[in-house]
């Protein structure tokens, strides 16, 4: 039987989606026992305790915008109450959609790394234009300044992840940089590529700029937090803001509402190739166990998409592998 | 009379747009004098030397993608050509749609620099997803480390460009960052914002994140060339990307191409808030010249950009407001 904990507070749409996605998982999946934290009055609303449910009455949310990371490491909230379980060796995973700053900080904190891994980083999992066609990139913020061996370990665990997780054969491997001539970047970026070509000569296709990265480019991209989290947030923030470029433009007079119509569905199903409940959770990688960070705003569907994730994980040994892969 | 130098060279469309560009400008602007440095055959067919332009024949086009830097330095090239006029003080401005990184290499190694400005910036005008609204990203490139006085000397000059040429009252400052809590990014985003803070409190508005550029949120963005350029390559990306997709989707049987006949002109119209002929060439910036990189596809409307853009410099005297703002 597998156990897993779920932090079900500090969703932005509150605690229902996350138990309605629970029941549904649980009823296909009879060998997974949950551990559920959070307002325990609110949650027996919908699951009662039972042979695969528990529940752990801690209604506190945490925030890092509210708090100081001293602050979060002393009130006990939902989320440390999971993290603790995972911790204590109680579950195999923890899942939360909670504030992504403490998630990392609990993570960083009190979850034990793997052997090798000096520094956790934090992997979303990036759409592409085509439809469920998705790469990696690690990491997005856990570590403003990297050394090389991280990006040479990120890769190797990105890798196992991909291969066993997202299915990909052969995954490409890159090295987000400002240029992909040789000399482009900084002094890490030249020796991570020396060290990448040599230990991962199959698999490593070289520097990569952030300009088609949504164009199946590449499998697994590795990079510093502070160019990861640019990215990251500029490509939300560009296609957010074209978004309603184009929602403005389509609206204006009656025969544009007309063609926008018409069009209705094809702008869902181009809003559909870029659903991140499509993409699945992001993960603090790392660690000795499966931490999955759920979207903020998660519905059913994106929590779902979650629960898969970590049961891919925990079905297919990845944490295991993960350390072949590092030795 | 001013003079201005124009290497007509290395663009994408040929020397023909910039040349139709020259003669209506000149026919409007009689009170400027052009050295159109390129091939002198061709640009023959177009405009003859007059009282109003000289011709400097050279055609060797330069590229840091098939040369080194020492190479480029020694090679006699159209560029470098049009550099020397403006080293040399026979011009007052310098325009070429040629390749970047040795537009930066020449402007670093052959031109003087503003007193205060260790290190010149790589300037574009970024769109956003209101009509001829504009905001300035500088650096992008050219310095992927700086020092807090980098920042604050670029927010100054950022400013008087954005007054005098984009005419923008009282703009405001922003420094990019991977968060806008005052415990984010690196040691030097702490002083640089600072030093901001005290020397310019009346426009800095803090940090920013790269998530909402588009939506209208600064009028300079200053940053250290290494997340500028992520950011500014990002947006470019996922825009590009984000077209395709929908042209994807929007074609996909008789309706939807129904529709998207109907939006035609919603989606030219989209694509002209965006397009980077209404934005303006990139500028060096820091330098006691002004150099203009016209983007790497001009046609005659992007040309005539650039042009009224050195217009507006020369004529609003930028250089000698920049020299009191750095003061």
């Amino acid at each position: 039987m597998f156990k897993i904990a779920i932090d079900v507070m500090g969703n932005d749409l509150g605690i229902k989606p996350a138990l309605d996605a629970l029941l549904d998982f649980s009823n296909k999946n009879p060998n997974y026992y949950f551990y559920i934290v959070g307002d325990k009055t609110e949650i027996e609303k919908y699951i009662k305790t039972n042979s695969n449910f528990e529940i752990i009455n801690n209604p506190t949310v945490v925030s890092l915008k509210s708090n100081s990371l001293l602050e979060i490491k002393k009130i006990d909230t939902s989320m440390k109450e999971g993290i603790f379980l995972l911790k204590d060796k109680k579950v195999d995973a923890f899942i939360s959609s909670g504030d992504t700053a403490s998630l990392l900080a609990y993570s960083v904190l009190f979850i034990k790394r793997l052997e090798n891994i000096s520094r956790p980083a934090f992997m979303p999992i990036f759409p592409t234009t085509t439809l469920n066609k998705k790469f990696l990139v690690l990491d997005v913020g856990a570590n403003l300044e990297v050394k090389p061996e991280y990006l040479v370990n990120w890769a190797k665990i990105g890798k196992v992840f991909s291969e066993e997780i997202l299915k990909i054969e052969n995954p490409r491997i890159n090295l987000l940089n400002v240029g992909t001539e040789s000399y482009k970047g900084f002094g890490w970026h030249h020796e991570a590529d020396e060290r990448l070509k040599s230990e991962l000569p199959e698999f490593y296709k070289g520097f990569l700029e952030p300009k088609e990265l949504m164009d199946n480019s590449t499998d697994i991209l590795v990079c510093d937090g502070y160019a990861g989290n640019m990215v990251l947030k500029s490509y939300e923030g560009a296609i957010k803001s074209f978004v309603s470029l184009i929602k403005k433009e389509v609206t204006k007079g009656f025969i544009r509402k007309l063609g926008a119509l018409i069009l209705k569905q094809a702008f869902r199903d181009a809003k559909e190739v870029l659903d991140h409940r499509n993409v699945g959770g992001a993960l603090i990688m790392g660690l000795e166990s499966i931490v999955v960070k759920a979207h903020g705003s998660s519905d059913k569907k994106a929590w779902i998409g979650a629960l898969n994730q970590v049961k891919m994980g925990l079905e297919n040994n990845v944490i295991e592998k993960m350390k072949v892969a590092l030795k």
